[in-house]
């Protein structure tokens, strides 16, 4: 399999694979969440379990042309919906969950249930997204906009491994990891600027199989060989990342938040964690950004 | 005075009010500050004395042209030549200090020093940087990418002090002040959100004078009026932030990398603090940017 480097060359390939996923949604009463699955059907790559007031769904025609891809489930309280959407995926009815208009802690409660949920114990929850910057020449991952804050070593350990197999889904063979700071130097005034260092040594010991992690970089020195060349420093990154792992949240959210506005960059996202994929989308996400997160979890479903 | 939307405004104001202002520079001996110093004569809004060794100075034959706006001074120790430099500025022989390719620790050492040097007793050293972004409709000032790593709310008071004067002077007289945080939630558990409750009462006292000051919001709220639409979130700031006070040196410094490196932004920025405006470029800053923070420096140092 060739790498995925574009939105499109993912969607292309989930429509030539010619396998859909049985996607559960929660309360998908917004315009934009209609949009992504409207899209999604049309492309015929994923079927749905429409699970919240049916009353609201009758608002959206286009999704009644698929009559056979489209299945719904009344229950008016989000709550419910949500316990209902994770029993289903329990049982093997549905390979993906996506939030609708429920608040978000609302879903985490039913997904993180310890005996009905779906984060297997030991296991913990971070969110990985996905862009498309028209300036960089291939996709970018980078983790964690939404879920942890102040990530230990041991939950970035986790990150790592959460964005490793999603490479590999994308068929990235060698995932290139930049640990991001805002220098190159590491000082015992930023604990993450020496867990990056744990964290490059456990890959050199191939604790992580296949992949190339260096840090600490700032975005531009891990994105654009020319800014390393001039720093004077050489990292097998290259300026080449496929992945950025942020030191906190507030960076990770800068970065997604800004490229998004200045550089118009399309965005997908998944929670990582739970037995299947959590399609996790914010208010303000797009249509369009919604579709992609669609097919993002479509192919790392498998 | 209208306000300057580009940095091809300021240049051009500069150029118009004809007066030079007299920049001490340290070890000028890389071609970007050989640059940034040739089109600051070429566009007559500056004079030099260059500080360091002179027989490198040599190497820059542009620099000769203008033999009545570029003086030397033969210090070949870079600590010397810093301490020389911080003396000019003290006697009034230079309005302005610049870096050339001297360690930043041993400038700062120099303007730290508190029998002779630069920041009056009491007065906190920060960063404020300015950019211009295409997909932006003026400039965005921000601060801190360089200085303080993690802001108490007292030196957030004193880096949105900076941050309003410098406005002023780039005639911007009602100035909006977006406080980024991941969210636009208030939460105990991060207390840069609980400050900025704390600054926008202020504001509203009145202590800041004639702005806007507005958070938590996210860099899109604060500079996409239709974000904060779709979020429901209605704010004074209405997309149209002049200015965003970062909660930390990450989220700041991944903010200056990815706008620069993906959506193609030119940068300037200033050491505030000091009785005189202070150049202190990163090595891999441009040509062009070590040009655009002299400007600033000339705008800011009336």
């Amino acid at each position: 399999m060739e790498s995925i480097k574009s939105f499109y060359e993912l969607t292309t390939y989930l429509q030539t694979s010619n396998s859909r996923k049985k996607i559960a949604v929660i309360c998908a009463n917004d315009p934009n969440t209609e949009y992504a699955i409207a899209r999604s059907l049309e492309e015929g790559i994923a079927e749905f379990i429409m699970i919240g007031d049916s009353a609201i769904l009758r608002k959206y025609p286009t999704l009644k042309k698929y009559p056979e891809y489209v299945k719904t489930i009344h229950i008016e309280n989000p709550d419910e919906a949500a316990r209902e959407a994770v029993k289903l995926v329990r049982e093997g009815g549905a390979d993906i969950l996506m939030k609708g208009i429920i608040n978000t802690d609302n879903l985490l409660h039913a997904i993180l249930d310890k005996e009905k949920g779906l984060l297997p114990k030991g296991k913990i929850l971070t969110h990985l997204s996905v862009v498309q910057i028209p300036t960089y020449h291939k996709l970018l991952f980078f983790s964690d906009a939404a879920v942890i804050p102040r990530p230990t070593l041991q939950q970035r350990i986790e990150m790592i491994w959460y964005a490793i197999k999603t490479c590999h889904h994308f068929g990235i063979c060698q995932p290139r990891i930049a640990l991001i700071h805002f220098s190159e130097k590491v000082s015992a005034k930023f604990q993450n600027s020496l867990d990056y260092v744990n964290l490059v040594e456990l890959a050199e010991g191939g604790e992580f199989g296949d992949v190339i992690i260096d840090g600490p970089l700032d975005v531009k020195t891990a994105c654009e060989e020319a800014s390393a060349d001039i720093k004077g420093i050489v990292s097998p990154i290259n300026g080449q990342a496929d992945v950025l792992i942020f030191p906190n949240i507030e960076a990770a959210n800068t970065f997604y938040k800004s490229v998004s506005l200045f550089a118009k960059a399309e965005m997908a996202g998944l929670l990582q964690g739970p037995i299947c994929p959590v399609v996790l989308p914010s208010r303000s996400d797009s249509g369009l950004s919604k579709y992609y997160s669609i097919a993002m979890a479509c192919l790392t479903c498998k």
